[in-house]
């Protein structure tokens, strides 16, 4: 069901997308402030149902691309992301008719919505990812068959740049990655243009409308001093995702970062408020896989989410910091996201780890 | 005047490409070796006197970029160069009515002529440096105004890239260098398109001319058993470029030589066969400065060609090895090269040296 989303939305909404970033995609904080700020004199904007868009529809995707840890610091411009529509746009054209987040994940859950305040275009409720992940490859719409390319690079001096690399979405993630890099560590992008029908096939449905309900829920459950995993479980069970587990509660003790190749790389480790336990993260932006003394316990697509343990605020992979007490959950996807193409293109092996995918309620039953 | 060039003009062509090469532009011969195999089948090639092209027509550069020791090894695929020129006309909506070489210097002087034979538009006799230079800014186009972007690359899978830094030229080379390090290390551009009234405005005349002249000159030389050195300076007399001065007979005993940041960087050594005087000449893709004992003795935008001593082929800086006997040459550029504007393009200053230019024929009186 199509929907208006206005100011008041956009808190719940960014905390909802933290989670669902599973420490990746970007702080939406810095994307809310954006959004808020344009929407005071812009106004509410339309968010549309997957099934009430027309098959001809020519939807452009829009996103910020970049290690996280530089994106934190290096604010955009504003006017890229438009840009980077307007690129592809005069490349193929065609005159967008919406956009659509190409993952619901983090910051850039809110750059489509900035470009819908500024351009009046409604914003598809869905994404290519249903969580966020590292590399433009990794995405429902490229799983299902449709090319990334062309896709545009807008920097913050208005640098603009469109790859073609036909069907090969890895080499298209390659060159821009060595784009995004030379901008200084992020670019906004358009990519994966599509039609209504393409988006109908490929998309994860209703994933903007699925944030705004855990950011939503967890707020609630703060406000009625109810325990926010509880609730937040519950939420989940009545959504294509299910499964919620508990996979530790413990304390930070050692995080390892570098910033390499454009991405956020490392591991960090949690020391058990129980026991003798301890749980190991390894992420690239986001957290990739969970491993409590040696034994993995949730890896991608299925996502790892770290909450702070006392107010449940999701804590991103550049956020974290010796001595953060936190709760970490692994949370289940959307059975699109784990047939056979959906595992060869983001499953744990498409990250280079030798572990099969298992999913994260068989791991853990209840 | 505009004239044909035929399979029989691109030996001398290539020879004396090497020596306005200055080191650098790539080696010539690869180049040579494709348009001689297209040219076969397609005939001879029109290339067309600056005075003799139209104010409005839409004359398009192409060229390789990349570190000349990458290129010696990584060949093209051969349809990169028609590629980039499509990618520029599809990106402005304009057609080619000609192209012209950057640099008229190394393999660059044969690219354009490879484009000519394959989709048969004709060559200017220009080209945008004289000679050979690492950055895409370094040219005459640039130095009187003309914008290098929208600029195309294409890698030999068919990647094709279309960049726009509106007025910075420098954020193009810096761009632009980053994706031809992603591409491999060599890619095939199109940039600083123009109109024929701007090609007039700004580029170096007839400098195809003076290649296939300096090569005949060194052939015929070689033949008639007279001294190549001399001959070539008579010729260079009666050129814009007036001045040849021998700086140094030697031995080569040393070379430093990286490939770091998509260029070819180094040092070589040379040792007299008369004295203990070293020569050293430094070079990022061509040879930028030449000290005698420690003296400069010439410095870009005049040309330094290092020759093999006993047949004078150039030896370009990523062919330099111990042992080589050579003669090496400092040649005067033409005055358009010399003016406050051009020498900030590409001065010796422009490349971190803190040396200020001086023409070789004051350095080195007769």
């Amino acid at each position: 069901m199509s929907f208006e989303l206005g100011i008041d939305d956009l808190n719940d909404l960014a905390r909802g997308a933290a989670v669902l970033g599973t420490g990746g995609g970007g702080d939406p904080h810095v994307g809310r402030l954006m959004v808020e700020n344009v929407m005071r004199s812009t106004g509410p904007i339309t968010i549309v149902d997957i099934d009430e868009i027309d098959d001809d529809d020519f939807i452009v995707p829009i996103a910020q691309m970049g290690a996280p840890t530089v994106a934190v610091e290096k604010m955009p411009a504003g006017t890229e992301p438009v840009a980077a529509l307007r690129a592809v746009e005069r490349h193929l054209g065609r005159t967008a008719t919406a956009t659509i987040p190409v993952e619901c994940g983090g910051i850039n859950s809110m750059i489509p919505l900035l470009v819908a305040c500024q351009t009046g275009l409604p914003v598809v409720d869905g994404d290519g990812m249903g969580r966020a992940f590292p590399e433009l490859q990794m995405k429902t719409f490229a799983a299902y068959g449709v090319p990334g390319s062309p896709m545009a690079l807008v920097g913050e001096r208005g640098e603009t740049i469109v790859v073609d690399t036909g069907s090969d979405d890895k080499r298209m993630e390659w060159l821009a990655r060595g784009i995004t890099m030379r901008l200084g560590g992020a670019a906004l992008i358009a990519e994966f243009t599509m039609t209504g029908a393409q988006v109908r096939r490929t998309a994860i449905r209703r994933t903007l409308t699925l944030a705004l309900r855990i950011g939503r829920t967890l707020r609630e459950a703060r406000e009625a001093h109810e325990p926010p995993v509880t609730a937040l479980a519950r939420t989940i069970a009545g959504t294509d995702y299910r499964h919620l587990r508990v996979l530790f509660t413990g304390k930070v003790t050692d995080v390892e970062r570098r910033t390499d190749g454009g991405f956020a790389q490392g591991r960090a480790t949690f020391a058990s408020f129980e026991s003798k336990s301890e749980l190991r993260l390894t992420f690239r932006n986001e957290f990739l896989i969970g491993e409590v003394d040696g034994e993995v316990v949730c890896t991608v697509p299925d996502l790892i989410c770290v909450l702070d343990a006392d107010n449940c605020e999701p804590i991103t992979t550049e956020g974290l910091a010796y001595g953060q007490r936190a709760t970490v959950l692994g949370i289940g996807t959307p059975p699109v996201m784990r047939t056979p193409e959906a595992l060869a293109a983001f499953g744990p092996q498409a990250f280079g780890f030798t572990e099969s995918f298992q999913p994260v309620e068989e791991r853990i039953p209840c």
